[in-house]
């Protein structure tokens, strides 16, 4: 399914951050609950073709998430600690891939309702160094967020996020 | 008492980020119990003249803390998270002066062992935006940065830190 909405990612040069826009055709508290509930979160985070399993998901301020994305026999691991969750416009935590330990971002999403039941989220990543930030981008994480998002619209649109 | 060991704190224009490099005459040990356990914490963290107070300090990955600086009548209370505390070498944790809710960075401390038993630890501070590394400088955090590191000097002279 091609969305009508765009995902935007801006990042400058000799920037530490990423900045990522994206739109969705439901109302925010369900796409703060896509983002907080973790049998909704494997539904769509990450790129298509990936299984994802969790290992924890506790998305309240001061709780812990692991989760392993497999492809193709391989096996990803990310984990980190939610600073904040704020219901239903702030999520603040830490993102480590544990095949770079030690490079860690801290992640700022933002819910914004807006008219016609619609929601804007802005996510921002700061990682620790500028070469952290050009290595985030040298990942492929632009394929694997678009994707994402992709079927994060298509669970919304089926009526899955209730 | 005045330190022989500068404490160097460095902020580039136009990045989101500051990073603090101080030595210390004790052996890297020491210092990083001096960091992790709450009731030497208590003992040097923040400018003099402080009270501190703290209602939760739990220096492993995943833990929280909580804390209330007390000064003249006046509370200011920080809050984090930490997202790896590895003994002897690293401490990466969110941090947030409820005072400027919602406003985190992202704190990384690594902890080498130098010869004669010396100890350099290097604090990267990455924040959300140049404004809020800008609003940090300017809240007089080098001063509390300098004298918290001199009592720190003073209580590892001291052999208070076993």
């Amino acid at each position: 399914m091609k969305s009508k909405n765009e995902t935007k990612i801006v990042s400058e040069s000799g920037s530490q951050e990423i900045i990522i826009t994206r739109e969705f055709e439901a109302p925010r508290e369900l796409v703060f609950k896509a983002y907080t509930e973790p049998e909704l979160v494997k539904q769509w985070l990450g790129p298509k073709g990936y299984e994802m399993h969790i290992d924890k998901y506790d998305a309240k301020s001061g709780g812990e998430y692991r989760y392993i994305h497999t492809a193709e026999g391989e096996e990803y691991a990310f984990r980190g600690v939610f600073h904040e969750v704020s219901a239903p416009e702030t999520i603040i935590q830490t993102f480590e891939f544990e095949g770079a330990k030690g490079h860690v971002s801290l992640e700022t999403a933002t819910f914004e309702a807006l008219p016609d039941n619609r929601t804007r989220v802005t996510g921002s990543s700061v990682f620790q160094s500028i070469a952290d930030r050009d290595m985030m981008l040298r990942s492929g994480m632009e394929i694997g967020v678009r994707e994402g998002y992709e079927r994060l619209d298509e669970i919304l649109e089926k009526g899955l996020v209730k």
